[in-house]
């Protein structure tokens, strides 16, 4: 018998894929379409020559583990250790199945938010522990009393993403508050922050879970150069979280992946000895900007975007259909690829909205937007 | 509390710092020291330039699944199907812990044979099932009907090594046909055969357990292109499991690392179109008969070594100390770094036996050797 009975594959290789048989622009799956920075590249054609294509220690490659205390130190009250606070990962989702399994027992109920991304369930489930889904508001805000009470003694961890994916929405100094005082109350609860789009927020500040001087030290805080520098396919992510917890989360690490790929390893650490990662919340608000005026005289309804590169838009002014039909119509009969919302919700809630990935070149948007404001 | 309170630091990560901050010639942890082919490293600089930096499918680049068919497929009685029998994983270890995580339930007990790589257990113990160890006779070779002994219904697994990490042996064809006969009497057992040394096998050919008609549908095998073509830090690996069994690794993996690094599966494909498997033995064997003939006057009894790149070598004739103050004391009076077999055991079963790694340059085989002839 399956372990994992009613898992399937993800939808976001469904839509790439049925992206690619027919075509279509495929705004589904989360990835950038235009080139790499050549200063990376460049940097990855020289190493490629030069000797680091062996293990790298465990944690990650240790320039890399201190030019990451550096770039987490910006907002933070204090100093990161970069050999105890930090771990190298083979992508985001690797970090967080990582961190779950090592700190997640069996019985106990780690709390999602949804709608969410697809990979927290899975790696719960097989800790023989308990999700226990809580929606968000209307508006995609938390609702920190339904939160709170789906707490209780079981409770060993709540799962935040920050900006949110496939919202948009970022939490406010406001929402930090409410967390915390739950946490005063159940002191045994730990967050774990998935942060992969923590740099593309455009007109409110993102806050860093970890940055906040009572989550710092209870908190797993997840991040992405996947996503940071446009190269999805590397997976190289990192987690911050305490000693005390990354201890345990090295000892799952060390025999889940012992290490992380080298030769991207070392190239992430010479290119953050001379790149900023300012750039990057100017690039996606352009992009996203360019694609709501692009769309303005479509029939869709453009939800607020704060963050990620990730555009939620209502059809309920084209079509009745269930989220999933529409997503497969628009491909076959428009040529455009968009995940259906409903996927992020345990109940598979369909408020008819779909949900576009503006990490693309100017002239796919531009076709994109072409091809949906004919709809 | 923890969930693994028994689980430290891998030997290998102690060993190579260690090696490290004395300056000692590092044969612990297994990883060659001379440059990787020009060819590869070719590929990956013109691949630095080209579009391969985002997501791959999930299961992997399908040119790279096609080629592993192909090389499967040498040995084998039938045909693999790339799509559906194949999965790249982040490492052979990443691959193991999926398998592992995938297929065995709460309370099941999974085989495993002492002494034993040690990346097996702690996925094991984190699906709260239960290794049973199982000592392999004084030579090595496994002991059937003590493992016969230790399987029940509540066997979900053995896991077999072949090469053997540390002692080289490889199984033959009646240890095959005795593996088989168990299987036989338990039709709920699956085998997890761990060949990441596969292509370094010397004087006796290496049978691959997926290419036996009894094993392949109840069997995973792990391979590694770290260990074939000399990129252990690529962390490159491969699963060739039957339909019904990659079904529900890959919803484990969809969630674990969803995919694996882009740049380094193109670059291994194009690899695997130009280059044959076929010179990795040859190289290692001259290496093996290399080392031992530099180690040929030392104090140091040679056991057999029939494939991997490893040499277990007793220095009973040198030292009655346990075999980790033994290691120490080479690294910090002789300059020399090796793994204390001791450590390949659950009980810690010292037999003064200490593994030398001779995946290394002629240069540095002779300095060790120099070193360890004085002793
Ligand atoms: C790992 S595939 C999904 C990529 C992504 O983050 C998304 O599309 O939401
Ligand atoms: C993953 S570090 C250990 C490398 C290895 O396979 C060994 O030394 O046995």
């Amino acid at each position: 018998m399956s372990k994992l009975p009613n898992i399937g594959t993800s939808i976001f290789t469904i839509m790439s894929k049925m992206a690619a048989e027919h075509d279509a622009i495929n705004l589904s799956q989360g990835f950038p379409n235009f080139p790499v920075d050549t200063v990376l590249t460049d940097i990855v054609a020289r190493l490629a020559k030069e000797n680091v294509h062996q293990y790298l220690p465990m944690a990650g490659y240790p320039p890399l583990l201190s030019n990451i205390a550096l770039l987490v130190k910006k907002s933070y009250y204090r100093i990161i250790l970069p050999e105890n606070e930090i771990l190298v990962t083979a992508g985001a989702t690797q970090g967080i199945f990582t961190t779950i399994q090592a700190l997640v027992q069996a019985n106990d109920e780690v709390v999602i938010l949804d709608p969410s991304y697809d990979c927290y369930e899975v790696p719960i489930l097989l800790c023989n522990a308990k999700p226990v889904r809580v929606s968000l508001n209307d508006d995609y805000t938390p609702n920190w009393n339904t939160i709170e009470n789906a707490c209780s003694a079981k409770t060993r961890m709540i799962i935040i993403n920050n900006p949110h994916n496939p919202t948009g929405k970022i939490l406010t100094q406001s929402d930090f508050e409410a967390l915390e005082s739950i946490l005063d109350k159940y002191p045994d609860i730990i967050v774990l922050s998935d942060e992969v789009y923590e740099y593309i927020t455009f007109e409110e500040k993102h806050i860093s879970a970890h940055t906040r001087s009572k989550l710092f030290n209870r908190c797993v805080m997840v991040s992405s150069f996947g996503k940071s520098f446009h190269v999805t396919g590397w997976k190289i992510g990192y987690l911050v979280a305490p000693e005390h917890l990354m201890k345990e989360i090295k000892k799952v690490h060390q025999f889940m992946v012992f290490s992380v790929n080298s030769l991207c390893q070392v190239a992430i650490s010479e290119y953050l000895d001379v790149v900023s990662v300012d750039g990057i919340a100017k690039l996606y608000q352009e992009k996203r900007d360019y694609f709501r005026e692009l769309l303005a005289t479509s029939r869709f309804k453009l939800l607020p975007c704060e963050g990620t590169y990730f555009q939620v838009a209502s059809y309920e002014a084209i079509s009745s259909e269930n989220d999933i039909d529409f997503c497969k119509k628009l491909i076959t009969e428009y040529g455009v690829a968009a995940i259906p919302i409903s996927t992020f919700y345990e109940n598979g809630k369909d408020l008819h909205l779909i949900r576009f990935c503006f990490a693309k070149d100017n002239a796919t948007l531009e076709k994109a937007a072409q091809r949906l404001c004919k709809i």
